[in-house]
């Protein structure tokens, strides 16, 4: 008899996320087992349950997935949960806390769509949030040319030693953009401009993105308004604005859904995966494929 | 595909009731998301990721149910609730904290299969707990002349203005029955007489219920010995005793749990229902059709 | 139509276990209502839930499940729930907290087929503990002359004095272990030793096993190294060691898996089963048959 899918959700915050569960429903899950407040200590417990009933040859029915909204917690459940593990006595786990990894990979993916990301210069606004940071990461990795903005110059350095520690071929580095000077002179000769900032933030002004006759993409990662990079509207897909292929948040939304669909799907079809979000990116390029 | 139905339970005790859970289940529901200890500022997230999870034409296979044993927070619940929906995109939700929907709502559907309710005059004792105070409000809708009692005038009259509050054309009024001198006047050539108070309590003794000779129906809606009318016996439905129709608790209960699953079940149909007492009164009246 | 089937996971934990979660599932149950943090008062509201919403003639589609990992308190939640049934009106009951009803039978269940339990000396090791005072007073049931060992003479005898209460003909004896004579004494002529100590905690060195030529079986419950019985490595299952017959923890976890799988299937043929260890056990010696 086939075994059916189980999928263990451990997330931080005091109510599990609706919006993960249902997605995990859609994509097949038969029975969810839903833990919120999740703290380091109970990881292991939680997950030698999911180890340890059933067969090896039936594991892959088994899996694990984690949210909440504090992605660092997220990563360090990640960490914890991957520690449970006895060599081949495992299960697959994905992980996507506040969405992080499945937007950050969908706005790339987007961008990828019009532009070659090896030969892109490219800049991050809000690069220091956990969006921020795994697009500067995956934008680095495809072989962009990063500028890593953030409001304070201090936090976009951090940010650039974390992301290129061991990694000296990546191009990236920290820009301050504390005012519209350093705005314009930061925007100033890219292709590709990513917002990922906070709700309700305007990061990129009109004025300022219409002064850069070199931008040909503007994705922007925020739906509530108003929106980070003036006048692109959330719906907006692919959507045409002065003469820039725009993105907003819901428009870039559906690619997020698929590919958090996606990853849920591969995480049973063996026990052995751990999709954070490089493997998560490459989800999301296969998609497109 | 068709859409599993997903049932988001908000249930502001410690543990979600089983109760309600069991009943979904019975209802058709396929996943059921259980959130205890819900609180108020925890609902939009909450509601947002039902709203925000399945293309429209499949949000009618998204539900919330509102529970709890605090009727006035799950009232604020719901509220919160519904503010979350942006215009169309929205679900459906079924509100029914203590069963005090369902209950209140049977009571008056098993009072009307024997009297023209808007012929009727009736008293309803214990009528300011939440139980009683929908049972007022919906005998007053349906025309009846309803005398709402309690202990307290005070707490008697406060109950009136809200119900009346708007509606002028509503014949209720307010009476107070803290002995059993203004008890007696108080049944004297009322039709009907529902008893809405808490478990363990008599509120009607034997003797003051059979020195009205107009009395016609008394449903009782305690199921706690001793029960709230003399001698109603909990699993009494339309029970003949001394010349009264008499129903108890266990004997409305079935027409509850038939409203209860009705409701369910109509959340399932759209993605645009409320149901709230008076939605779910109707329910229990095309139920008898 | 049938109802689908609905467990009621009850656990004294803040996360209910995943174990118990994914065992439930794997044994047929459609519905898992899993319960946290769940405190003795909250008990006859979650079972009442149960009992009052579905037809008698339904009721054994609903069970209650016992868990965490606490087994005094688990015991405790046992009697709150039967103790919240109203005659017939009830719902079938399993209590394993921490997995010790499922595992002491399994042990006793395996030392059952080499050795006649009715005429077989046994010494159980940390018979004290929650595993430990099961497999005594199975053993003690079955027939068996049994030495109740605790590095505590004085807890081994409470011990004693509580699972003989009112059984005079049981032959169960309380043995200090607190020092290598008092072990190599206690184990002198016995043919079956059971180890119940705590995780990674060696109650019988490798000499004092091999210095009592009369041992058949020895069966260690702990899992995690070092083993509590010198040598008897975790996934031993019948195996032979130095002429004696000895099971691991993983070794006699399949048993156990068997009869935990087994008992929820019981729950659910009848609404008037309460299944505790010796219920448990004699599920476990059917399973053998």
């Amino acid at each position: 008899m086939t075994k059916s899918r189980i999928l263990v959700q451990l997330d931080s915050d005091a109510q599990p996320s609706v919006f993960d569960a249902v997605v995990a429903v859609d994509s097949g899950v038969d029975h969810l087992l839903q833990h919120g407040s999740v703290t380091l200590d109970q990881v292991q417990g939680l997950v030698h349950g999911a180890m340890f009933t059933r067969a090896p040859s039936d594991l892959h029915n088994t899996a694990v997935f984690i949210g909440g909204s504090d992605v660092v917690v997220g990563e360090s459940l990640l960490k914890a949960t991957t520690d449970s593990f006895f060599g081949p006595i495992r299960v697959s786990v994905l992980m996507d806390a506040s969405g992080a990894n499945t937007t950050s990979a969908a706005a790339v993916v987007a961008a990828g769509r019009h532009l070659d990301l090896a030969k892109t210069d490219a800049l991050v606004l809000a690069a220091t949030g956990p969006v921020g940071q795994r697009v500067v990461r995956l934008l680095g990795a495809a072989g962009a040319n990063v500028k890593a903005a953030s409001r304070s110059g201090q936090r976009a350095q951090h940010l650039v030693d974390r992301v290129t520690s061991g990694m000296a071929n990546l191009k990236i580095a920290a820009v301050e953009t504390s005012n519209d000077d350093q705005l314009r002179k930061a925007i100033k000769g890219v292709q590709l401009v990513i917002a990922a900032g906070a709700a309700g933030v305007e990061l990129l002004p009109v004025e300022l993105r219409t002064c850069n006759s070199s931008l040909r993409v503007a994705i922007d990662l925020n739906a509530v308004p108003p929106v980070g990079i003036g006048n692109v509207d959330a719906m907006n897909k692919a959507t045409e604005l002065d003469g820039v292929v725009t993105y907003g948040a819901i428009g870039v939304g559906g690619t997020k859904m698929k590919i958090h669909k996606a990853a849920l799907t591969r995480i049973f079809e063996s026990n052995d995966v751990v999709l954070d979000i490089d493997e998560i990116y490459k989800l999301g390029l296969e998609l497109e494929a």
